[in-house]
């Protein structure tokens, strides 16, 4: 009854689906643009540094008027002045010449070097006595030592961190297109979930899917909204799915996905467009399932938070980053398994560990329970039909 | 002329400071609260779960009525009905009695155990075979597995995740207590510098810091202002510091901190208040300077963007995070080098490096260079008068 999948199945599956989509852009100021992914390479139209420049407070010199200069034999140049920050340096130097010139100031025509302040003194008659011998090109930074016009500098996809943000800055890209930010809308379905602010009476339970997904998406960078919670019931959750789907790239509902008797979402979806797979062969996330309407992307998650949670970090994130067109940033740590991690069959399974000094101690995740997971710091992916992890063994930990 | 410090000294100085200020805190809507900082332990006032749950969909029965039950032995209980979803359970079980209840529903008062739907038949006149030996507990969460009333479950200080949101959303924890982020003015100072959106002219560039201070600190989750381009003119200077630092925690000025004739951020900073440190022993970053108004943290950063950014990841974070009361969050690899870096004398080294596939690979930082600083991941720290390290040497790389 169930279409099962593995989780790399579903990723590739779903990732295929996204890569034949297209989605918007926009330009964005740069001052606003950190974290968020170019839609476009970013190709310098200019030179930088635009001019020769010092890299030092100090004097522009012909280098080889100082060759073997020292402080008991100083070489003595005549200063034409000084080039004034901001300013093209309007003085040119010939043999025997000297310039001021400060840190990022043009080096004047003629020069090739810079002497440190600390290394020369001002004798009278606009002497200067340089102490040490200046190698060709010591302390100037050249014309298009930094960049050079058309190269490739930001590759589109790249998510901007503040130094590429630097970059953007001193190519005087104020404007920069990125990706438009994925939309997603997030239902919670179940006749026992109440609003996080009231007091549960009876056999209710507050909503920690629909708070916990937003977050997360937010972190993934996405465009996301609470959508509410639906009981489970099949019109209401077919009214809500296709109000909350209209204006989204992806709509993730949790709760109501497994193939109980009282779960509506896959059903919900056939009728408002088609279901890919229905189950994972992964533990926790088995009722995860998919499918697609004419313009969103659905994904129904485990109702139990901890499953949710997961399910959304090893199989939406990816989707989020590709669909602004980015790789996605997946930081992993080594570590030494603390306890034996007990075979399974037939499923892959996410455990959750704790990092500690180099160990990761597994995260009991009993069914439904929310705490656990908050005191762990990512999971280990163990393959289906494996006899286990023993205790000691190397494991790679991907970290939330 | 200069009271130069150790990066590790200057940290140190700082943070004393930091403690003993005041910041402020603001209650914020849990779904907007990803990301900042706890400003108080959070305490359960209840127990999770609030009643006796199943894990799955079932029958809740009386866990010795089914022992030593097989499909071929099944043991027949008799359904007292379904528990709704959301509601109480109406019904209470004796021995040889069942009832329906779905995964998340209450289980009945005198039933310790569920049997998954699978494991169970319906037989005519209400009658239910078990086919399966059901242990005490099985496939339920009791009253306060998760969490107990009183437990502290989130310690003040800490950076909220997505999961953490999920717990404060079970716990019916909407406004959330959260540390102020820290209000950050950001000035750029130097005769040289134009707007970015500007077109350079003479020996003009463009402000590079403003932009990329300004995403860095955003990426440190304070609230920052760009405030600006000040000419290297002490009266300008002391007024843009003036007003930039009016309601701030932090001021950053780069650029105009070092001990040159020009530089006059140190100078304003002893009319403005006081300084307390100029210079770090540290490359790049020497130019750093530090000191206090009567409300407000003043640093000096170099003018060089990727010697700002450098001393911005290692000075300015730590005190960001200290700030808002959280421990900075610190990822670090272990790496190879992949080749020799040479010894320094006086100065703790701050190398940029770039990491494939286990390997550290320093990246140059010719003096001014925005480019390089792009295509680094991180940086090694380099302890003073060593001998340098070796290639192939084991070095912890600090990352972005």
């Amino acid at each position: 009854m169930l279409h099962v999948q593995s989780l790399d199945q579903a990723k590739f599956l779903l990732l295929n689906i996204i890569k034949k989509g297209t989605f918007l852009s926009e330009r964005v100021h740069v001052s606003r643009c950190g974290g968020r992914v170019l839609a476009e390479d970013v190709v310098s139209s200019e030179d930088l540094p635009v001019f020769d420049r010092s890299a030092v407070d100090g004097f522009a010199v012909v280098s080889s008027d100082t060759f073997g200069a020292s402080a008991a034999q100083p070489s003595l140049l005549f200063s034409k002045g000084e080039v004034k920050m901001g300013e093209r340096a309007a003085v040119s130097l010939s043999a025997g010449e000297c310039a001021v010139v400060w840190t990022g100031g043009e080096l004047p025509h003629g020069a090739d070097a810079m002497v440190m302040l600390e290394a020369a003194q001002s004798l009278p008659g606009g002497l200067i006595a340089v102490e040490t011998s200046a190698a060709p090109g010591g302390h100037v930074v050249f014309r298009g030592d930094d960049v050079r016009a058309g190269d490739v500098l930001l590759p589109a996809g790249k998510r901007l961190s503040a130094r590429d943000i630097g970059l953007l800055a001193a190519l005087g890209v104020t404007g920069v297109l990125v990706a438009a930010q994925p939309r997603v809308g997030i239902l919670s379905t179940g006749d026992e979930l109440i609003d996080c602010k009231k007091t549960p009476i009876g056999g209710q339970i507050r909503d920690v899917n629909g708070a916990m997904l937003l977050s997360a998406c937010k972190e993934a960078g996405a465009d996301a909204q609470f959508c509410g919670i639906v009981p489970d019931e099949e019109a209401a959750l077919l009214a809500a799915m296709r109000e909350a789907g209209k204006d989204c790239d992806l709509l993730l509902v949790s709760g109501g996905s497994s193939a109980g008797a009282k779960d509506a979402v896959s059903r919900c979806l056939g009728k408002l467009g088609s279901v890919l797979f229905h189950g994972l062969a992964l533990k926790p996330g088995k009722p995860t399932l998919a499918g697609q309407t004419e313009d969103t992307l659905v994904i129904g998650l485990p109702g139990h938070p901890a499953a949710a949670y997961l399910v959304f970090h090893a199989l939406v994130r990816p989707l989020l980053a590709a669909m602004a067109g980015a790789a996605l940033t997946q930081r992993t740590a080594q570590a030494t398994l603390t306890q034996v991690a007990p075979s399974n069959h037939g499923r892959e399974e996410l455990l959750p560990v704790r990092l500690r000094e180099g160990y990761a101690e597994p995260v009991a995740l009993k069914s439904g329970l929310i705490l656990p997971l908050t005191r762990a710091d990512g999971y280990i992916r163990i393959p289906r039909d494996t006899e286990g992890l023993e205790k000691g063994a190397q494991v790679e930990v991907i970290l939330f």
